[in-house]
């Protein structure tokens, strides 16, 4: 199965957005073991709409395209889609409905606008978007399957998944390229690749590389066999290879991010968490309620940003905070300390530091931060130096007080 | 004159990479006022980066390749330019010269495939490259201008930069494309194209166009003229006329977030804030300390994520917790007005919501977040229903509080 992949919009053509969808269907496609011949990118313009489809349809089986569903003026696709296929646009009565429906339960309004994007070309199936107004489309050009989704990566990736991949898998009945991912959080990409030594070896198969992402290294196993059988078989030796290697440095796999890899620790132990949080300003106890059902173990969360609020709040004693200063292991052990007891839970998380880009001293550079983690038997205290600008230290003090609290209740010391 | 942007690699076409470079080379060649015809991406073969040449060069002036052009057996652009130029390869001395000088610089054997890196179709014109092996080409097809250049970012910007770009430029005479960007948040993208009504009509020079990123609907405008001087004085003209339309909906331009329009608002009259969250967990005091200084204004914050927090941390009375629920008017204004109280600030923010994906009832959808904002005159509340799914609801919930602040500072009602 071949498949070309095309993305509609001037944003795009003149590079005022990176185009990540491509890459995104991309990887999908060759999970499945579809060739992919090739990407292109059109501007609004409804006969460069119209051609390419014309012309990629003709190479391959496959056509997916993104963009240009919107609602307004430079919103082109159905139309140039009508013209690919030859063909004139119909109202699609049910997406109408549906439309009404989103507006009735927003209590906006629904302007003349919206209607548009009802109207599809004759002949064409409806895809139903569960986020989103514009709706995708299934056609045939040629001999060509072309499916259109709408720009916006979340609204694309639920319709490419919900709909289009089911469609795709059950056609492409080949090789097959299963990929696993497994995250870690603490090393840097080298330490990582040196534990892993040669099963990152080139030629490999499965084949295992790192990338990271926000300060996560993951590692990426690539295995790509005749059968699903083999290639199942096949990657989770390699994974239990990387087990044995890294151990808990792995919090999880695919994808799963720290505080989901958290959540059923605390859950199903019973365990009940507060925060404090000075530098990082909520953003933590943002990550815990990022959890559907995380209320079962997240109670609540101080924003002491100001020294005023620390001690009002929780009660750190100034003098603490007037000897060693703000950002210091006696202030976040007291600020985790007091949240615990006043929260009335088993651990309690707290964060001071000074993200920058100002307020860095030779003694504390930006990107010193301290963390204390309070529990029944104690507290304890860390102080690291994040490097990075104020948007990446903050990110990185949140992901290293959940690891903290991860190593804690692996009842084992931090790695690093 | 009219571009072609191709871009060539397996690691593209997979979706192991993110294609930067296209978008990059489209902003170069839009900043002199040449029109983008599209993007191509191709994998490592010859016969489709052959083919993809002699198409590409039917329909511009100006075709720009990058990558293809390593030591290794699966670069093969130099192969594939001379197979569309209908011409066989031949060594280039001069930059075999400087290869040799180059490797041996670096005290490093050089292997024969590196002198393959010199191997240029016949009659193409050899462009230097200041930090790699990979020399690059410049070729006349039809009537195409191609160049051709690594595909390592930092490799093919230098060369772009300091070889093609001035050539460009050249017989660009002085055409111009700049592009300006306004941000609004609370209304839909197509109420906000009705507003702006016949701006955004096609053809029309600068052009309006509008796209939606994380519930931010911005209008882009571009101009396009002979010269900088005109092209500024029409996009601020377009821009004027736009505010016209659309009044304090815009928040900002360019690069500017909600968090970062209301940093000045709040400095500059030394209004102080505090926030109390219960669906959005953290994040709406994260957004606030997203901004560097934000100590200023932004004092502290409660994360009252459970019934009991909401009463213990913030005073709120349990009987309108039990008569009206945890997701009510009454109960957000009780958050705001004892938030606004106990941190002694001018202003205070409280949410409460169901953000998903269970919690809703049949009267109260998941997606109902009750919002109030309290000040030295009182507090006002509002309900909104918002559509998505967790995540969304979230991110949309802290942007509809900022904006409730934004328009009070403002002494404006709310638009929405």
């Amino acid at each position: 199965m071949k498949a070309y992949i095309l993305s509609v919009g001037d944003e795009l053509t003149l590079g005022q957005t990176v185009d990540t969808n491509s890459a995104w269907l991309s990887q999908q496609l060759a999970s499945i073991g579809c060739w992919i011949c090739g990407h292109m990118t059109v501007p609004d313009d409804r006969a460069a709409i119209a051609s390419a489809i014309s012309e990629a349809s003709r190479r391959c089986d496959v056509l997916l395209i993104s963009g240009g569903l919107g609602p307004t003026k430079d919103d082109l696709t159905h139309q140039a889609l009508a013209d690919a296929m030859g063909v004139g646009l119909e109202m699609n009565e049910k997406w109408l409905a549906q439309l009404e429906e989103f507006f009735r339960i927003r209590r906006r309004p629904m302007v003349a606008a919206n209607r548009v994007q009802a109207m599809l070309p004759i002949g064409c199936r409806m895809i139903e978007n569960s986020c989103g107004t514009a709706c995708g489309m299934h056609a045939r050009v040629g001999d060509c399957d072309v499916y259109v989704m709408p720009g916006v990566p979340k609204e694309m990736f639920a319709m490419f998944t919900r709909d289009v991949l089911p469609q795709l898998r059950e056609r492409a009945n080949g090789a097959v390229i299963l990929s696993r991912t497994l995250h870690t959080f603490g090393l840097g990409e080298s330490n990582v690749a040196e534990l892993l030594g040669d099963l990152m070896k080139r030629g490999r198969n499965p084949s295992v590389g790192t990338t990271v992402s926000g300060g996560i290294v993951s590692l990426r196993i690539n295995a790509r066999f005749p059968s699903l059988a083999e290639a199942q078989e096949k990657i989770a030796e390699t994974e239990e290879a990387c087990r044995q290697k890294l151990g808990d440095l792995i919090f999880g796999a695919d994808g799963v991010t720290l505080p989901e890899a958290l959540a059923p620790m605390l859950k199903e132990n019973g365990i009940t968490v507060a925060t404090a949080e000075s530098c990082t300003g909520g953003l933590l106890a943002g990550m815990f309620t990022d959890i559907p059902g995380s209320s079962s173990y997240f109670l609540q969360g101080w924003v002491t940003y100001s020294n005023e609020s620390k001690v009002n709040l929780l009660g750190v004693n100034p003098q603490t905070i007037e000897t060693h200063g703000a950002v210091s292991e006696p202030v976040v052990r007291e600020m985790a300390e007091n949240a615990r007891r006043r929260a009335c839970v088993d651990v309690a998380l707290a964060i001071s530091g000074i993200a920058g880009p100002d307020g860095g001293t030779p003694e504390k550079p930006v990107g010193t931060v301290c963390f204390a983690l309070a529990h029944a038997g104690g507290v304890s205290a860390r102080t690291i130096v994040h490097l990075g600008d104020r948007a990446t230290v903050r990110d990185r003090s949140c992901k290293t007080a959940l690891t903290m609290l991860r190593f804690h209740l692996l009842g084992k010391p931090l790695p690093f």
